[in-house]
């Protein structure tokens, strides 16, 4: 039997460890293609390049062949993948493992995260994961896990539309307490700009903030990173509020 | 009574005919300040800008200040206008009126969608509003019934989390066939690249493609812009996909 031949992103960029680390472990069960963006795309939130040319350049590691390097965005990457650059169409998109969390309202934000929404929009059984630090990185097991993963997802087919957002706490091994379905989390951030004066007298704003606290519990992402727990979030891009379109029709809106 | 504070913006740019067609009909009715990107910004998803400073500067028409304008997305104008421009905050968030439909998917990578998604995450009303031409655009209509649209928003408030998505279409008033609420669409894009070889020889490629035909009617937002009529989707930015958390949970996933 044949191995699944799987698209490998990331926003972090082709130079990332994350990425890296995934490759390594995914190689050991798939056909890996990796197409990243040449530079950080980090908070690229869905982007897609539409007035400038994409270019493709070939990134070699380790004196061989690693992956092609594009100028644009992870949503970038899967589009020219798929429609230009793979003659073997993928089984499966993953992409990552992002350096930071992905859970929250950063999920709209997120590069990491728009990368496996391309891929579930082309039908294509997708997932994003992410390591939930900005420091001190451990891809072991994260790396390992997501490797795991991958024939869950294939056998166990999503509904159409529908992909998992995995945020992987960085811990070690013997410290992960299990796995947990989760909601994505609606807390907002305190958000803060600081004003600061440059070199040359002119004012400019930095953005700062930090997340408001999860009390939710581990029905939430950040909740169940918070217990050391693996965060899978089943996601679509459905934006519509079902929910209310009746409500709204009793509005009776003329024009 | 003092009239509604309005915070305008958009992803065309600051200089963009919409903006200013809007910005006209709405100080009629409101107290409108102006605050965005200070260039095109088409695409841009839902990005914010973190590795870079932001700067605002003024912007004048006709001889006197007109809004703020600054270097970055749509939904870094309204995060800098909310915490570090307005002293008094906004009663509504409105972005727009877009050149070009922000319907199906496409609302997935809207810049003008994203802003008001943040105007929503900041908890104030919110909409976006689009004009569905990319020739001969006659914002008249548009701005009217937008402005038209601001009470009836304000008296009924929507859940927490969302907001309204308008499309218009690009027809004298005479022509408007009513107001639809709408289901997004979920229908894909026949995306191409070009592929092509520039001056120095080298290769690059362009996104092209067109969107697939939408068999839903007026419940769906390109069905009803397709029969003259306004189209409004109410959005949410909780992307889980509730249904299947259940079954997700039987996977039963070892970590």
């Amino acid at each position: 039997m044949s191995k699944p031949h799987i698209l490998l992103t990331n926003d972090d960029g082709i130079f990332a460890p994350g990425l890296y680390a995934l490759y390594e472990s995914l190689s050991a069960i798939a056909d890996v293609t990796v197409v990243a963006p040449d530079s950080e795309k980090s908070a690229v939130g869905h982007a897609i390049t539409i007035t400038d040319p994409l270019r493709v350049m070939p990134f070699e590691k380790l004196g061989k062949f690693f992956g092609h390097a594009v100028n644009g965005t992870p949503a970038d990457c899967v589009k020219i993948a798929y429609f230009a650059l793979l003659d073997r169409k993928p089984d499966m998109v993953i992409s990552g493992i992002n350096y930071g969390s992905n859970t929250g309202i950063n999920v709209i934000y997120s590069g990491t995260v728009s990368a496996a929404t391309e891929g579930t929009i082309l039908g294509i059984p997708s997932f994003a994961v992410s390591l939930t630090t900005f420091k001190d990185a451990d891809f072991t097991y994260a790396a390992k896990f997501t490797a795991k993963l991958v024939p869950l997802v294939l056998a166990n087919s999503l509904p159409k539309g529908t992909f998992l957002n995995v945020n992987v706490p960085n811990v070690p091994e013997s410290q992960i307490r299990g796995v947990a379905v989760t909601r994505m989390g609606m807390v907002a951030y305190d958000d803060k700009f600081d004003k600061r004066i440059d070199p040359r007298n002119r004012v400019y704003y930095w953005l700062t903030g930090s997340k408001l606290e999860c009390n939710e519990g581990e029905a939430v992402d950040d909740g169940a990173i918070e217990k050391n727990m693996v965060s899978i979030t089943p996601i679509h891009y459905d934006l519509t509020n079902h929910q209310i379109l009746d409500e709204l029709k009793k509005w009776q809106i003329a024009s």
